[in-house]
């Protein structure tokens, strides 16, 4: 199976390059008579968006979606449903001198290695563009898991840079550019990439998810378990180096007692787990964070080879956001929406409704 | 698709229960004319078995595979090959109680609310013992890696509870019972388990694994990434709860201009990447690190309710690991190994031989 | 995907070679707390066993079907159901004068291309003795579809060599040696398979299976119909050469007004769609044949090559069927129940129960 | 696993109402550095058009094809190619009246049944002219096989209501609007379309398809076979109702002695097995036959009910085809040239090049 589908009951299979003709997907398996409202999806994709504040990459793109298929009369058919945003503001020529050239930290080298080929316009199919496509299909997600399940997922920004942003609430995170849960980060935040783009270098983040009101039940044993689907789908974002779950990390200094989550009545005591026992949900809050890596692309010059293998510099003066890590925010909303999304559909499959 | 199969071209689907008659797998797609070494997957199977040092769990199974299709004349022959292990030393009336008690940290109550019914005896489908199977899958792919490839996997413990273990030389991994990279750490790692052992507690872990000398060019843009996949196949194995690539987590704070990879003629001048670029293996080392929370079972009385919804405590008493980090570290190895040799299929399928 | 499974949702991946150590299967989806009866598993075995009439392969096999996983006490629990049945008859010594020679009509020759090695003991993976794994996995399925949804499978054989046998009565066809729906053709079969023995040849002939009960809404658009997955299903078996959905083939001479099944309230009036419009099933009885062509093994010598590439002959002198379209029917059933099985399921998973 | 998509390894996934905004595909898996000529795209494209002769529908749709992705200076780069055709002349209005009423032979009934709401226009998702995007993507399928393997793959019709076509020259099918293989036969037939016209009347029809060149080794045991994917390739092709491989259905009444294909040498003396043995391609010519069924849209009266279960009668007046098996010729070439692609990248995951 090629490695553009995600999901397996429903399944989103995405295309397009950041300097093609259209980046798209293709949403299989949706529910039908589930009600779709465009503007929703395109609320979205405007999180996501090149362009929608001075701290990330100055491409300007409307990010127009259009619904080419599979609903009808306002609801899903349970027929594919296709869309597509047409690129247009790609400036193809900015890349001119990356045709030859592999930019560290970039997949030019790894794509020219696996297929002898590659688009490099504007990384071509690695582009951090792709994503776009991820987020419209993670909004019918969305929509299916609100509408029949009672889930909701929202992630906010927990560290950028050597800064952590301790939680404070959820309806914080989109009034500040940063997708922080707390606003009065915004300031502090807004310096170091002020700083980062004057230095012409770039830094890291963790984000955080959360799903609240899964139901009990969700994942499968013993390898499609709902934590490692979900590891695998952050792990799929561009520019992630990292995923853990509850505890995550600290769990292995922690000891047995103090991890294990107890429980009173149908209560657990604490959330060590993370909402995820034996790979299936508890029920309790799913909790996951992924760590960015810093940009790729920096101003700063960089030692690198051309395809002929020979020594020289690069230095990316593309319009670049200092931290990726920021608009990993609404993707990864996606993400866990469609793993979710996906699991909701496999329990159905195999034990009736789960709810 | 169901859940307990692992690998789109190089296929694993494993099958059994604790308690139950046997466990085993079948790999199908493994390419003919593989020369199949019995005793080198008995070999793999012995390092993860159960009572094979005093710091794991005391259950005594021999863990003999057999091989029932596939394999003719010393070679695999492109058909199924099946393999199984007969369970032998499964006390399951040491679970009669647990037949209405959900262990904290343990799968009992997720399993329950998933399918309405549970094989209770030693976790059922839940437990480690599930993992011998996928060593036995992990040793075939291992072969397959290593004579048509010449790509070398292996892990090892680097932290224990709160102690981090340097890394020396791979080949003290063997010499020692904890799996560590330096074997003056066993002194310290035996009193560490014998001292929870005796308090009733568990503790955590860190493995970190190793490939080398895989070619550039696996993996699958845009999902099927080869680190997407690594961190769902480490994230599938029991109690992880994280999974990091290369710099992995502390790339959150580093800098583009630190972070990136230079490259000087072939070489690579660094590899924070962890080997892999836009989810493609670049031909470093590929990296990867696994937090497994502590084991489950304690002997401390822990508070929980039954099955009937009343409050209860479990005390658990079976032959447990205080710490089954340790042996997650064959399994990681054997997770790593059928990630890579799926991806060196498809990489055929596709584009033709990578190497 | 390698090619041993079949099944999207309701799983079943099969191993073994006829003269190897066993054969077997694993069924992955199967929903929770669905009762099993180890004894009608045997029963239908028993049914396609050879040796169990005069008419077929003399070889003689319990083919004693063992679980070893996925049933607790009695019921599914929705992990892997393993079931394996280990070879005892086998007598390869049989087939030592095949190493190295292509039986014509056999595999033989395309797994040697393929693979460049094979298991010739018996044809290996191409025996027909890998079916029985699939009756015992059907034999789940067909449990699943009665108890879940009503849904009754039958077969029964149409024609034999150039014998016709019109439809009688279900009831006649467990009654006769040749699972026939009108037991009176009995002797006029036995007498044709008896003259074929003494001609050292064989025969073809067509099975019928049919469906009842199969609720509306069963199939998915546009490539995994209903009806295309049956035609695989059937094409799967071995020594199919041609499968039909209601009219089939005769519907290319009729015209539309003829053809189409006109409704009269909830009725339809005719069925010569087979139960299935646009790939969906209607409710009406689902109705496939199938074309089984002649036993190749036959004991007239026959002009052919060996593996060096020189001209040989050969002449089968092993246990076989003179007409293998016999026992085709149990496998026929099995294989459409496997097939309404894993539709159920889809269909749940996206709309809900479709009953 | 949604059934919009097929093939493992060459996949292709697609979408579309026929009256929606726009139908298309993504495949992916492609090989990388394939030259793509739009032109010889589209000339597949026009070929199975509607409007192309007087003997189909008069629908006018240019069925002009855009790429949107994955085709880069020319050639594919191995990133999924999406292809996307907008409808034009949908006149949605023709179809007002049937939104509430079941057209017998179609699958108006049965989507309600599944999904509890259908785009009635035209037939939706269930419309013929859903096939022009697997028009699009076989005709990538064809260049890769030509190019890497030296495959042809060429088909006719041999049947058209009682008149059979016997075969004379590939050269003749496309010099007459039927695709015959003798273009003498042209006067016949087209009276035949005018009578059935006339008489708003529909008939059936049987296309023979043909792959040449097929290296011996393709297909899968024991679910996968080659004949078995080519039987649920083509009866996923709307309107199918048979599929015969070789003798097909003929071999029923043959006996071994006669069926078996002998071998002299390197060369099969016969083709009875239409070039696939035990589920594998041999190198003979792969031969398929596929049995269309009359056009269900016909202009006489015929009984149905509508949504609400009240009997009515509906007469089809809009544009069909009186034949749609004529149009089916271009479709099943597409079909086998995407099932023998998938299997040509299988068998080089697996096994290496076939060649």
């Amino acid at each position: 199976m090629p490695g553009n589908s995600y999901g397996e009951q429903f399944r989103v299979s995405t295309f397009g390059e950041s300097h093609g003709r259209a980046i798209g997907c293709i949403i299989d398996g949706c529910p039908p008579k589930l009600p779709i409202d465009l503007a929703a999806i395109q609320t979205e994709l405007n999180r996501r968006r090149p362009g929608s504040s001075p701290h990330v990459t100055q491409r300007r793109e409307p990010d127009s979606v259009e619904i080419l298929s599979g609903v009808f009369e306002g609801q899903t058919t349970g027929t594919p449903i296709a869309m597509v945003i047409f690129n247009q503001d790609a400036k193809s020529k900015d890349y001119d001198n990356l045709r030859d050239t592999f930019r560290p930290g970039h997949a030019d080298f790894t794509y020219q290695q696996k297929y002898g080929i590659r688009d490099y316009r504007g990384g071509g199919r690695a582009s951090a563009r792709e994503t776009a496509a991820r987020v419209a299909a993670g909004a019918v997600a969305r929509a299916l898991l609100q509408q029949q399940a009672g889930v909701c997922v929202r992630a906010c920004l927990v560290q950028m840079d050597d800064i952590t942003i301790p939680f404070k609430e959820w309806q914080e995170v989109n009034q500040n550019a940063f997708f922080a849960a707390d606003s009065t980060y915004e300031t502090q935040l807004s310096e170091r990439i002020t700083e980062l783009r004057r230095a012409g270098d770039s830094c890291g983040a963790v984000v955080q998810a959360v799903a609240s009101g899964v139901p009990a039940g969700l994942g499968e044993p013993v390898f499609d378990r709902l934590d490692a689907d979900i590891a695998k789908a952050m792990m799929s974002i561009n520019a992630v180096k990292g995923v853990e779950i509850g505890a995550g990390f600290a769990a292995a200094a922690m000891r047995g007692s103090a991890h294990n989550d107890a429980m009173e009545g149908d209560q657990f005591l604490s959330n060590h787990a993370g909402g995820v026992l034996g790979g299936i949900s508890s029920g309790q809050d799913i909790i996951v964070r992924l760590a960015i890596k810093p940009t790729s692309s920096i101003r700063q010059p960089q030692a690198t080879r051309n395809t002929a293998g020979d020594a020289t510099t690069v230095s990316t003066t593309g319009r670049h956001d200092p931290c990726v890590g920021i608009r990993a925010v609404p993707i990864a909303e996606a993400m866990l929406c469609l793993t979710l999304a996906d699991h909701l559909l496999r329990q159905r499959a195999q034990c009736g409704s789960p709810v």
